[in-house]
């Protein structure tokens, strides 16, 4: 996430939000943000919120994820928002979600719903 | 879903509620819902909601479904929600929700994320 | 499963078959298999296939599912297809098929990839 | 894909098969390829597959996928494999894997389900 300049703009207990300013070397042929830089990020924005609501120190694994994506990636800021929609036993079920903000106004790109796995992480030594 | 003694329960411009009370002889072995009923409901209050929104006489096609199943289908009635998500120039994508009300309170067990395709009717005769 | 007339055709280490007669009882407004009891189908499929691999007496929990819809569930027998793509440590990752066949000819009527989750059974009593 | 130094390296009528080798400037925190890396190698190689049977000059939207991660994406090189599984009147669905070489054998790293959708391109003036 370093490389794209990408920030965690919000962290509530059960609910992240990540922006990135648009960045042309993340673009497909046509000059949107290409879907799968979208689908990183909301994926990220999921395990992070599965994170907040889970014990510290626990890695996340993401299971499996779907997108529907709903317009194309142009604008001045990508803004992916995570919210556990349910968290169980053994996994923790998320719905994310890609806007971007151009010229002031939210146009919604994508939305995920995702399984996340909550793993202890290994003792290596 | 007249089997099912399902109700329309509310019909709002992209958004539809169906009820349906708890039904022994649609359950698993368990006793609870199976989730081809859950899944059922909930795919016709999205296509329900996508029809709301589309020109009179369109049928609705579902392309895909995913559905993540949180909890079992145990209570007195199942809530089936359908909202659509966005209404592009070929597709219509939904979300639905399926709770179950138990002793008066509401208890997640599924939601869905889903592609609709709306088709004029074939003229046959 | 005994309501449909289905039958467990075939059983392999980690390969399921389920064959269910058309039956007009479970059809939609077109004459079709409804979607629900051919998603049931494959997902039953599945859940069998990722039994088979499993130790015995454990539970197959469907943690989620996503379908693709091919064609019209029309013909004479619908035949449900489900294998195991990868079984990990805590999860079973299945795909599922569903065809019909017609005057001897299958047709691909839906596709599955879904996730399974065994689980021992909980001692009651 | 220039930049990942992928490779197309199979094109057959309805299936395709590009091929990466590792790069750790595509890596996550513990040294495996990034799963939006492999999420966006496999769109593309099912994007392509369904390219293959589509009239030339069209555009291929992918309407939506589905991935489930099933190991993680180490080794010398990724193979991302889009076959054509149905090719509808509006719809192509197809079915995407990954796999990793490592010491020269193949290891499965994820499985995609995805709606893809042809498109005239717009001309502009």
């Amino acid at each position: 996430m370093k490389l794209y300049g990408a920030t965690l703009a919000r962290v509530e207990p059960g609910a992240v939000e990540i922006t990135m300013p648009f960045n042309e070397e993340l673009t497909q042929h046509h000059g949107y943000l290409h879907a799968a830089v979208v689908t990183a990020l909301v994926d990220n924005a999921c395990g992070f919120a599965a994170m907040t609501i889970s014990p510290a120190g626990m890695e996340m694994l993401t299971v499996e994820y779907k997108v529907n994506f709903l317009a194309p990636a142009s604008g001045e800021i990508l803004i992916a928002r995570g919210t556990v929609k349910k968290a169980g036993k053994t996994f923790i079920v998320c719905t994310g979600e890609a806007v971007m903000i151009h010229e002031g106004k939210e146009r919604h790109v994508a939305t995920m719903l995702a399984t996340m796995f909550p793993l202890a992480p290994r003792i290596s030594n």
